[in-house]
């Protein structure tokens, strides 16, 4: 029996289980990630490589007449994502959120009979697993398998997306600025119109994440919309448009 | 006779001798592009593409021990680099420049019989030619020459920059944000470490144009700096930092 804890986000309006110490806890990247599907967005999203299910249920929570499709490949964390949609509290959102287990990485045939079918969604949001090297030290293994970064993992999570995303839905990807090169390469000739978001700790200080949206099958030549700073120089608060966009309260792309 | 301007940078540290109304005028993107070469730089740096001279100048006349060598491609515009050396008021800095006649997508045996021979250089910058809706519709050919983005461009010119560029020295390149990807994927394995700035027009606004900045052989993960807004919300002035970097008051990157 893993030890678990029960989180508040947006306020209080959804919980999430969580493995208490193992496992990829979900944080401030689920909630910005959420971020990036519109406001008033009304179909079905999928969270590929869901955990816990933090960055879908983010979406249900702004977005009443949303679904969520929660793709998570490790059964334990797949295991914690319905313990999530089986809160007393998360009640009101429940209903609209479906955990699947499978492997975003799969290709057509096994990636359809694994319920991952074409055109199946609205729009994809990801927060792909990355090796970070405090991370690559840790000897725990549901850790390490959420962190590790393989060649070609874009690519691999990018085409998935592109097949069961309908033509002009969308895509949110956040990532580490290492991996901005990758990124692009993944979404050419499949999501265009692409929109870059740069978060950055603080005033003057280098971007610690980046926020791509881009849109299935459209051509437009990529935008740099202007960046978010999470802090002000000092202290521990969040920004006004940071704080608004972790809670739920807006979307941080129009 | 070809009419021609006299323009000031840097606050009269430098001239310009352009034509009057045909082929690419000099402005911001040059004054940005230079300011990428850091403070105190004091080696030879490479201004590919250099139309007049405006970026290589820039470098000259806020680094004292820089040396520049111009090159560019097409002879009219050349000349204008020549003239602007023989000014007067640049009697200072012209010795430290020379004008280079010569195709920057050259490759091997023809690129070093042209004079770029290999390491020949401390620092590279380029402000490659791009593809303009306006400037498409433009039947003015030099500035379609200096304006045509063709498949592959990044590709070429950042090849050249890797083989006049001693190892650990710098590259510069300023783009359009469309152009993003392709600069991403023309340094891969060639220049690394790299930074990049977007430049903003105003606070809330998109970037217009992005600098990136990378040394030759080095392999640290890309980062994002924070963004440069040239203006403020209303008014026509340019921000203190702005102004700084476009004058030539200080680098825009350490």
């Amino acid at each position: 029996m893993t030890s678990q804890t029960v989180d508040a986000f947006h306020r209080g309006r959804f919980h999430l289980v969580q493995p208490a110490d193992r496992g990829h806890r979900a944080g401030l990247d689920a909630m910005l990630l959420a971020a990036a599907v519109p406001d008033g967005f009304a179909g079905r999203v999928a969270d590929l490589g869901a955990g816990a299910g933090a960055a879908g249920l983010a979406v249900l929570a702004r977005c009443p007449d949303a679904k969520a499709l929660l793709v998570e490949r490790e059964p334990s964390m797949a295991g914690f994502a319905r313990a999530t949609l089986e809160l007393a509290e998360n009640s009101a959102l429940a209903g609209r959120a479906d955990v699947l287990e499978a492997d975003v990485t799969l290709r057509g045939k096994a990636r359809i009979a694994a319920g991952l079918s074409d055109n199946c969604c609205d729009f994809a949001i990801m927060n792909p697993p990355y090796n970070d090297a405090a991370d690559r030290a840790s000897p725990d293994a549901l850790r390490k398998a959420a962190h590790v970064m393989t060649d070609g993992l874009f690519e691999e999570w990018v085409r998935t997306a592109a097949a069961i995303v309908r033509p002009r839905g969308g895509l949110a990807i956040i990532a580490r600025p290492a991996s901005l090169g990758a990124m692009l390469a993944a979404i050419e000739g499949r999501f265009g119109s692409a929109e870059l978001m740069a978060i950055h700790p603080r005033p003057g200080k280098a971007a610690i994440r980046i926020v791509l949206r881009a849109r299935r099958g459209q051509r437009g030549a990529l935008a740099i919309l202007p960046a978010l700073t999470l802090h002000g120089a000092t202290g521990n608060g969040f920004s006004a448009e940071a704080d608004a966009a972790i809670n739920g309260e807006r979307a941080l792309f129009a």
